[in-house]
């Protein structure tokens, strides 16, 4: 693999990058900022994660592959609030792994997903480090003046909904990893549920006016389910019985011998960058109809109450979960 | 030194960096997005720079130092452009040396930042890597609409000027590294400007209406006019004969046989953050009264004419740079 030295990360900008540039906000890339003008009656929304080779995606793992996750993984977060994503901003930390043909293909990844989602690249910054490659995004959006919905909204009497199915990006890093016993077309069905999730931002943009709290899962739904608790003062009661599972999750845990082993592991897995979301009973059908609309599954899978903490139960029975969830560390 | 494992992210963040949040646009950071609403006649201006433990700052740097410089490099990049900053996303790697007495020396030092730069915290992510550490961070600044200093301004008949003094970042990195043999006091200082540059963003707000152009200087002087040179279609000569020195550059000067390799060393040697500005003759004094109102070196080193490129003189000597700058890998 070439070496790529320091001054590689100016024809790595200008090669790789520049074309990838906002058209105007991004100022082709040659001012070190970025600038986006005020856009009235409207909220920026930012956020920013990071991903760590052999932490959060796997050192095998394409980086084209790698590099639409990290999008999408940040854009989870704008759809969960309801924001509409227009650009970002980039840090590649290069490992000695990425030469020239990895960089191309990372910037390829961007460039797919770009116009998949319509995103500018607004500015960044590359690097390199003797350690395991990084990367991280700053994800831009708008969102209507005062509208976002956030994680501290929940009441009690509020349903608990998540969208699509629950589990497949626990089960999809196993099968990424070659540890989980299933037909093959299952297994590549979840590990690319792993390495490319989708983030909900048309359902997202339905959240406002109907949902009270809403979150993408990242850190598993039990966990997940916990931080908007906390974030409200209220409890929340999960039942695992309508856990929603995709045909290849629905596969494994026919497999399994412990069902309530099986449900736990799904709902504390995380990596599914679905929505969790609470709304007022009136407001489910409204949600049930935009989710129709956009031929997404959404699933009402428990309520909140008066109280803290989350409760997961199966069949009348409550468990105990050995953990709520996994943050990557 | 304690191991870090997963869950103490979450700790992390609620121990170490909710105090750091923005008072509103932050929310608590308990909602992984920040909201920053749009302010009428103003423009967003956004950087992100990352950096790396052993390229761009020492293994033993305390961590405080470390998130400072941080700070101040992406604080740099806004000053040239004249925009005022107000907060911050902020992604850190932890490595394994990172543990508790690290973290909270590293958000002590984000902590007294904010406050000398009146910044709030908006969002982030904290991730450990089982490599070295790394850090980047999104500055965010207002500047009135349509208002920035770009880089791709300059014009033939313009001025150079640069603030403060040149080279004391190179010497300040060979000072950190016991690589130069001064008196205690000027290796102190030259090591103290390389761990905490001082981001000139006072000067900064005066450049609208007088710069054509301008940029920080963090790859070297004549790399950075060379950037600004390729951005604007035109070229630029420097005389290293007036090139800014502080008192202890001028001590390092001074006990050197080869006064060419000197300057030259000084004037490609990186991680100055002055400002690099061009502008017309007319503009020099308005400028040279704004420094002098704040007690800021500003010196005349150059001028652009048409064509294209760097050109560095001595005496009326061309000099051949081996290279024009270092850009940290």
């Amino acid at each position: 693999m070439p070496a790529i030295d320091a001054t590689d990360e100016f024809e790595t900008l200008d090669r790789l990058f520049r074309p990838l540039a906002h058209p105007v906000w991004g100022r082709d890339l040659a001012d070190d900022v970025g600038v986006v003008p005020s856009r009235p009656g409207h909220d920026l929304v930012l956020t920013k994660d990071a991903i760590v080779e052999g932490v959060h995606f796997l050192p095998d793992d394409p980086l084209d592959l790698v590099a639409r996750k990290l999008l999408r993984v940040n854009l989870s977060d704008l759809a969960a609030k309801g924001a509409e994503p227009f650009g970002y901003l980039l840090a590649c930390h290069w490992s000695s792994r990425c030469g020239w043909p990895e960089r191309e293909a990372f910037a390829a990844g961007l460039a797919e997903d770009q116009a998949t989602f319509g995103l500018g690249l607004i500015g960044g910054d590359t690097v390199s480090t003797p350690g395991p490659a990084s990367f991280s995004a700053t994800l831009l959006g708008w969102a209507p003046r005062g509208g976002i919905v956030g994680r501290a909204g929940a009441r009690p009497g509020d349903l608990v909904l998540v969208t699509g199915s629950i589990g497949d990006g626990g089960l999809g890093l196993q099968a990424a990893q070659g540890r989980l016993e299933l037909e093959p077309e299952r297994i590549a069905a979840l590990a690319a549920h792993y390495r490319l999730p989708e983030p909900r931002l048309a359902f997202g943009a339905a959240l406002p006016g109907h949902a009270h709290a809403s979150a993408d899962i990242s850190d598993g739904l039990a966990a997940d389910a916990g931080r908007i608790a906390a974030a409200s003062g209220v409890a929340i009661e999960l039942d695992l019985g309508h856990l929603p599972l995709s045909a290849a999750a629905r596969a494994w845990f026919d497999s399994r011998v412990d069902p309530e082993a099986a449900l736990s592991f799904l709902a504390t897995a995380g990596d599914d960058y679905e929505i969790l979301l609470t709304c007022a009973p009136s407001a489910e059908a409204a949600l049930m109809r935009a989710a129709e609309g956009l031929h997404l599954r959404l699933t009402t899978v428990g309520r909140v109450t008066a109280g803290q903490g989350v409760t997961v139960r199966l069949g009348g029975k409550t468990l105990a979960l050995d953990r709520l969830g996994w943050r990557h560390g």
